[in-house]
């Protein structure tokens, strides 16, 4: 049996797609380029707009087209070939709420108070209660905004939880809205809103936000990364270097420039100087242009950080079949340290922050009903007749696996799970022999950065004395916004992209020109 | 019984010091001033020297003694009316090895090579390999020139594990060195050199070195709080804006900038945008002026910061009397979750990021045991005649305690504790009636700050690009150097506040002068 991880087919599409691009766009590393001090203005500008986006994901796009549409002439820079970012590879997951049509069409009732409950409650210390408030205010209007750009979400409702909508339902729980602890702070809304289309559908969503970036007019060049800012002897960033066509270029920005250039979990250096225990996941989301270019040009301009220590980590349990949840996930020293049905950014953070080493068990009854799709990905430690002969197999410690089966057992049979409060329909007891111990490492764990840039609530970038950097805006992983400790849900990342990208791009228009 | 955290003795003198200090200090916020941009330089420069040190705790009296004995000018920037910071408050300890002359005197063998496995294994996920030997190398040049400078170390070594010697002898054990993971790691060997003196001698640590960097004919300013860099168009750092004499002065630094001023752990503010969990202590380790005001200053220069998500969080249950080691720390699930011999630092860490309430429990046995000094500063949740009902008194969950208590008396009974592997002087079973759970909370956790800004083996100050900002350098909690995800034992703030401080006013000194 093999221990090392299995790429799913996602992966391996995400990781494809991501080296096949880098290698064509590949001289924009920004490592050997000069270090960003304040710079004198060049002698001479080479290109100029109003408005100079850097990286074309959702951030860049929504920063694009609402800059657009104030009447600002905008230039997009994009290192890639082809634009997208990490948002033409998502799962075509927004998380919005507080009412929008499709929660009404379906029949939940949703407020922007109990979303507000809900995310700043999930996303968990470090959370920024006015940040979280702001993404809620505007969940309802982003949603319009969508339908508006051309985004289509089937009237449906797909029960379960759904960390990747495998159908064309339009509306989903994907995030802890009704694990017992959530449920409690505020009544449960289905919010992930699925673009309409088959399963995993962030290409569907990405074509007409690009189309909403060229319908305003904006310049777009590929394969053209930014190098650095430039600032004047005032400290306002007034343009970007950057490779044009293969040459260096100076860029004016007469309003400002918008940072959507994502994060940085495919900067191994940039995670070990960060939030280090994050190297234990094998596997990124994202692309492998999340280098932290964005976040080290701001801070290049003075900008402060926020949240560099946390990220995002999935493992969910449920996405191997709902089944699979009915095992007991415990570490090493075969102690359950958290309730297998959480959402699976709960899951994923408690094996990097503390159980690297840990394994699904499950009993003959439970493996039966994986579905095969789901065993295809998964790789057995052990298997045996008895818990302790199991634990010995696996390389758990076998008198306290034993002790933590039997306590879970006994509670299981009258439906009881008082250490983690399990969803009683995943409440059994282990008892069929043979028991299996699934590999369930933190190797495994998906993960992409969420600290960055520090923001204020309009988007603006700020220095380390909390005054906005003149000139400089962030959205998208470029900044922290709104996950904390904990991410609340999938889609939050595509709607924090494309809500503070707004707010940006309407922020950076309004601005006074300099020049 | 009262909820409230005890403080004590040592925590009010701190407390009360800091506060006094500040509130003389008072002016020197640094939040009202303009934002660190790139500026041109001042028309008049009101005082020069070839290099400005901000802060004179360890660090910058390290680095002013050296960059003074290299014939450097230097000009120190204090803002309390007194010297000294953290350095002055903490216990005397300085975490050095590698065969110090204390070492073998009291018969200890050690290496530079068992000290770096050690540390390096101990300071956790991020800790930087390089840092962490240049630590190791430097350590016993740092005995030497501390002997030589003065400071005295009686040649005696007291058993046991110790946070803060409680008597005048000169050597300990305060880490993890003893503890069974590390122990399989590297030879332990003590390595907590307690300055000559009474229990917690920072008090006489401190003179002798501040003489050092008087005997340099270093300047001293108090109540002189630095503001923000000056920085000349090239990006290189000039000379620091600062009050002295209550007015606004450009001082110049013909060859560079060393940032001293401490970390962050009083700035609650920073505390949440970047490791907000640390916000579950109510007890900040230091002074009040621990604000981040350096590292925000060199932010402002362009420079990057390093592991701020993490920090130091201390809770030695031995420090209440090695009897308490006995009972078994549980949270509110009336788990176990780490062994109650680590070194401090593991526990306080555990309290902090997974287990916020939390209790030891013990028995009448063990309670007896422990002696009233350590009983003053403790508060019982309950107190009663057997576990269900003292997890009913203390609000535990009953029948999670009762397992647990029934599980390890089991083993304990045999001397065994598989799970944790807790020392056998400290494994017996809890069965003399009454039981009390003795409140231990994150709250009551003492925390600084760990992260800080970037810098190289050489103490410069790192850019965003891993550049050096021309002409600054930093040390202590100021700078991230060796410990990251964990800290290695008592003593090691003033060994890296030394150890890079001293490395910094060697490659201030040697820089080229700009003017």
């Amino acid at each position: 049996m093999s221990s090392e991880p299995q790429m799913t087919r996602r992966e391996l599409i995400k990781k494809g797609a991501a080296a096949g691009a880098v290698a064509v766009a590949g001289t924009g590393s920004l490592s050997g380029c000069s270090p960003a001090t304040p710079s004198n203005l060049p002698q001479k500008w080479d290109r100029e707009a109003d408005v100079v986006v850097v990286g074309l994901g959702g951030a860049g796009a929504a920063a694009a087209i609402e800059a657009g549409r104030a009447g600002a002439k905008v230039t997009v820079l994009e290192r890639m070939p082809v634009a997208g970012g990490s948002t033409v590879l998502c799962g075509g997951l927004v998380y919005m709420g507080g009412g929008t049509p499709l929660q009404r069409a379906t029949g939940f009732e949703d407020s922007s108070e109990n979303m507000y409950k809900y995310m700043l409650a999930a996303a968990g210390e470090g959370a920024d209660p006015a940040m979280v408030r702001i993404y809620c205010d505007n969940s309802v209007d982003l949603y319009d905004w969508l339908v508006e750009l051309g985004v289509t979400f089937k009237r449906s409702y797909i029960p379960g939880k759904w960390a990747a909508v495998p159908t064309d339902d339009g509306l989903a729980y994907t995030g802890n809205e009704l694990q017992a602890t959530y449920r409690a702070i505020a009544p449960p809304a289905p919010r992930g809103h699925h673009v309409q289309g088959p399963g995993e559908t962030g290409f569907v969503l990405w074509p007409p936000i690009k189309a909403g970036v060229e319908a305003v007019g904006a310049e777009i060049y590929y394969e053209a990364p930014a190098q650095r800012l430039v600032v004047n002897s005032e400290g306002r960033v007034v343009g970007v270097l950057a490779e044009v066509y293969g040459l260096e270029e100076y860029i004016k920005a007469r309003r400002g420039v918008v940072l959507c250039a994502g994060g940085y979990a495919a900067n191994k250096e940039m995670v070990a100087q960060h939030c280090p225990l994050y190297l234990r996941s094998q596997f990124q989301v994202g692309t492998l242009t999340d280098d932290g270019s964005g976040i080290r040009m701001g801070q290049g301009a003075g900008a402060d950080v926020r949240m560099m220590g946390d990220a995002f980590a999935y493992s969910g349990i449920y996405e191997f079949g709902q089944a699979l949840v009915k095992g007991i996930l415990v570490d090493d020293k075969g102690r359950r340290f958290i309730g297998e049905d959480n959402y699976g950014t709960w899951v994923g953070k408690a094996l990097i922050e503390g159980h690297p080493v840990s394994y699904v068990i499950v009993d003959q009854a439970i493996w039966d009903e994986v579905p095969e799709l789901g065993k295809k990905y998964l790789t057995l430690a052990g298997q045996a007749d008895s818990i302790p002969e199991l634990a010995r197999a696996a390389k758990i410690a076998p008198d306290l696996l034993e002790n933590t089966v039997n306590f879970y057992n006994e509670r299981a049979s009258r439906g009881e799970d008082p250490e983690f409060l399990k969803d009683e329909r995943y409440v059994v007891p282990l008892e069929n022999r043979p028991f299996y111990a699934i590999n369930y490492p933190a190797a495994y764990v998906g993960f992409f950065t969420t600290g960055g840039l520090k923001i204020s609530g309009k988007a603006e970038v700020l220095n380390a004395f909390g005054k906005p950097v003149p000139g400089l805006y962030a959205a998208g992983r470029n900044a922290f916004a709104v996950t904390a400790e904990q991410y609340p849900g999938s889609g939050t990342s595509v709607g924090e992209a494309l809500i503070f990208g707004r707010i940006a791009g309407k922020g950076v228009a309004a601005l006074e020109a300099w020049s």
